[in-house]
């Protein structure tokens, strides 16, 4: 356990999985690190010895593992031992990997999706419960400003009573088998054994989901998924469209491809409510267009003085310098660490960051999304 | 019958319904004029004597008539009646006028939806086929040249076999009760009787479903259809979402709202295949993205000549000088028109335009998605 | 003369140029046709005896003439003859021409710039001002709805004092040496016998400047320009950049280019007040940018009963039905018709349009703009 | 003199000026530490001895300074004294810090402007060619991948012979007398004994002067200017227009703003050449429009593969992932820290990145800027 007398200091970070090729260690270590509250130290960054060495060397990072089973026993047990573990191992992995470090008592920020299945996230749910630690689960779309200030829009009701929604995570990297040409990102995230049961549902879909009920504020609680597999011989969806019904009457659509040829990292979320309406385009984060009824539309920009306090308090740049993926990301860990900040202090964190419980969420998402495809694209409660 | 000297002069247009106080009667006036091919001398502008007599002197007619009958009966006689009729009155008297004028061998321009029954729809496609007349419906966005475009880059294999496609018509007009207010358009509109069985979905939805099917050049077999009614106190669904199968395993979303607050006329496309996507919206209705894999967006704008001949021969403004809703509306009547000329050279007619087909295909998208959701949002054959 | 039972009927238009090949002059034709009002029945179409017949027959003209004189003198003697004739001949036509009809008692339109030097244009002033003649110069920008709303807004102080003014007009039309492929657009307007001392200065800066001055409702006192001919060979300017002084204070700049690769018809007004800032681009004509100080920027759109008397004037078509060049060039239209009218109830014109006076500034504009050029680029008054 | 076996380490870094309150600092704290190749581990934050020390505090530095003398003096004989370091003090103490830190052998990164003088910049200019040691000033716009590959196509002759230059920065920050209000940037920025005789144009104006000789390789070799001061007292130029000739007769405008109403920080870029043009837009910097002569417009996005090796050299995250501001200023550093690494090894450094030269340059467009515009907006050499 770490002493009083941490209070105010950088925090120190551990890494599972993430090491060379893979595109969301490197996210993380740099959004970790980007407001200079916390400094990756410590690291199990790959199955593989000679991989996981070099990338730790290629980091400077002070301290290497072969096995996370390994980090968690010797961090907790170290007076300058990690303060918290960043999971960037592939989905099979996370449930073990969450535990053991859990188990050790030590806090968790683990990517999405938190497991492969329901009941691995269940336990995981359960674990944090019983324990006093911090969890996050990196949706880390629901960082940037402007999603921040759409979903305190929405809450204090600028929009009314919400109608409909519609949102979409639109991507082409999956549209022929890249999987077959030894890309690892590609492999790992096609395989039902590594990725669980949902492709582009579990790993953009996912995300959409999650997106719309923060914005919202709503949860989805049923759905009408259309899974496909367009690359042949691919094993997971590689699309799916999906009707949804939220609570309080609002229904919706949501869409995600990694076979929309042309798009990049296309995430985008409309609302409409009684009132107004509201679009975000992760593409150009900083622009969120409020669309009032019978007035014009209003471009919403991060950094300005109208925006709430959520939005505020998540920007670090005066608007018209532009913010983008890694800042988005550095707000999830900011409030992360201000709850790490706050639990020493004694005080009850806010837990302004999506949790555990978010995480089962996506697990019932991307499982019921699945299931419903399955029966022919009916209708399942979530 | 007309004299075949007529052939090359300005054609003889008449128009049955919108009279004062109706949009589209204006448009229609104005697109059939537009390029000085035809003009507009007689109308049955209302089924109010008194509206159809001032309408019909605003606009300059030579001839009004009180009731259509009278007008099929009489322009049919004459030596200079008109060649064709518009009919722009409310949906369920598209079958009875259309009827009419085709039974009098007047040539027929309709709007949509065609009629209000799958029965209506199919009578009018036996008589259009039992006799040599020309039958258009007014899709009219299938007249935008980018759309054009779109159908031909599809139609000659740019985008290889499409996979995914996403229509959508969302506008904000009958987000509160207006036709509680006396406004007329939104009275019949969402009157069963004067409508038929669809909202949103007649009204917009086939659109969506024209667009979608024109550009991809297959037809949707089946749907599934979740439809809404938001407004307290309406008849007719203002809202609609839906998943689509269409032929050759193409997979895809359609929304259409009237509630979507802040949205206008939003109708906007996007095609996915194999090599490449395009995405049009009709509100920048002279820009059409092409998105060819793993190279640059290009935004392919009207009037410049790397275009092909379809959006060629329906531009009539150099690039950067906007064409708009009436320049396309204008296109389908030009087509029309043509084939009037062709028709009487003893040509066959090229019916480059939606034809009593696409009308009673309209009326088959209504019904199965009115019923699909009826039954619960379950899917139906098309 | 006509008789007063004239009043309330479709106004008879003549036209001068704009045959065969002519791009404007079927912009002409249709826009003065679009809402009914008028409809062109006679013309001078070309120099050229046989294309002005076979243009005539083309257009189904009522009556063809060969020379304008003949016309003018002809059509002022007919009871049916034009109420007022259009002018769309090569620029060192314009005074000619319009001395001719506004001798014979017909009102005039006139493609701009109104003539090849000030003194043409001012005895065109005096001509007028001597006359009851009506008189346009079809500055067309200024009839986009968009347009007179930014008008309007400065008019009534939604901008406070005005600071800073951006106008630009981009082409690439004559990048390359088109006037030697034997392209007749191309050709005339590089020939300074027929268009007179401006290039790209007279062709569109005239237009850009008249836009600035219209919608600031100040006059540009002087400027510096620095003109450019980037096509070896060509004998006129293709290019400007322009420091500008207007009135009360307001700085500027005006750039124009028939160079600028993969420009289309990039006419965009940018005007910046001590409370609001406004911006515009007739490439997406319908939207108006609204940047009032501290808040969000507002998306103005054309359709929308937010906007103000001017724009809903001249609008036709509801919200997101978009209108385009056309549109705006019959509103020039249509406020000249209705002037027409007033006229003949004795009602006193609004002028509603850009005049004569407006025609006279352009050629101040052209002909001091390229002083300052000849002069090395220095200021001169305006 | 730092020993031989730093190679590969971590750079310590340095910092004056930036404490509390400046907006810049913060920037430069993130940006350097970003790719975790440097630490900030030093600094003399402010002038005021408290802030300096709180601020230290605050971030965490291992050692705060009251003096940069004192820090200059102090870290080059320490072992572990920083490697460079970074200037982020009002304009008028760079050339003291700077030439205090390079005569204690130190390599500096420098924020623009250089200095407040042609003399004092000359003065740094021979002071680094004296030396072996690397300038950096943080023109930081051209680290944006977009920028670079922007540089690479006109380089590579992607556009031809270049013909026109727009380039413009506006804001709106400075639109009223926030220099009254005890707004510390503002105060600074607007007293010409701190930030020179520039106001925007030395703020903003040498930027936008940096980029477009940096992406068109090309010198402006005279300018025409018009300064104003919009705001009453103010005693720097708010907002300026100018005309530029470039070397090789290419034309251009240059406008910048700071009472632009609406404005955040507009930065643009576009370049005519006889080939292709080219478009950027700083608020939205992933995308560089591509307008190649007679083909369609191209959306050359960040992070795709076709981009250039100098664009993806700057490039961190997958495309669709934005990068904004920070990360761009983080190339500069990375390109900085790379040349550190060069120096180190005994081979020449690359200066990938605006140096001392470039400075200088600054200060000489500034100083004409002012000068121009003092004798009247005349033509001035550069």
């Amino acid at each position: 356990m770490k002493s009083q007398n941490d209070i105010g200091r950088q925090q120190r970070a551990g890494i599972v999985g993430g090491g060379s090729g893979a595109f969301i260690g490197a996210v993380h270590r740099m959004a970790v690190q980007l407001d200079g509250e916390a400094t990756l130290i410590a690291g199990a960054l790959s199955s593989n010895a000679r991989i996981a060495r070099s990338s730790a060397a290629a980091w400077n990072l002070e301290r290497s593992y072969d096995s996370y089973l390994a980090m968690a026993h010797e961090e907790a047990r170290r007076d300058d031992g990690i303060d918290f573990v960043i999971i960037a191992a592939p989905n099979n992995l996370h449930y073990a990997v969450a535990r053991a470090f859990l188990e050790a008592g030590i806090h968790v920020v683990c990517e999405k999706p938190l497991a492969i299945s329901i009941e691995e996230a269940e336990n995981l749910v359960a674990l944090v419960e019983h324990s006093k630690l911090l969890f996050a689960v990196t949706y880390n779309y629901s960082g940037y400003p402007a999603v921040r200030q759409a979903q305190e829009m929405v809450r204090t009701g600028a929009l009314g009573n919400l109608r409909k929604v519609h949102v979409e995570y639109q991507q082409d990297w999956l549209m022929s088998a890249l999987e077959s040409t030894g890309n690892r990102q590609a492999s790992w995230r096609t395989d039902p054994a590594q990725a669980g049961v949902g492709g582009s549902v579990g790993d953009i879909g996912s995300h959409a989901a999650h997106l719309a009920e923060y914005v919202t504020g709503r949860r989805i609680i049923s759905l009408c998924a259309d899974l496909s597999r367009f690359v042949p011989g691919r094993r997971l969806d590689d699309d799916a469209s999906m009707l949804l019904r939220f609570e309080a009457g609002i229904r919706g659509t949501l869409s995600c491809s990694q076979i929309a040829c042309g798009e990049e990292n296309n995430l985008s979320l409309r609302v409409y409510g009684e009132r107004a309406g509201l679009e975000w385009r992760q593409q150009e984060p900083n622009t969120l267009i409020y669309k009032p009824a019978g007035k014009p539309w209003e471009l919403l920009r991060t950094g300005q003085k109208y925006l709430g306090a959520a939005a505020t308090a998540a920007t670090r740049l005066p608007a018209g310098h532009p913010e983008g993926y890694l800042e988005a990301f550095a707000v999830i860990y900011g409030d992360f660490i201000a709850d790490l900040h706050r639990l020493r202090r004694g005080v009850a964190p806010q837990r302004n960051y999506p949790t555990v419980h978010d995480g089962l969420r996506g697990l019932r998402f991307i499982t019921e999304a699945v299931e419903s495809s399955e029966r022919g694209a009916q209708w399942v409660e979530l």
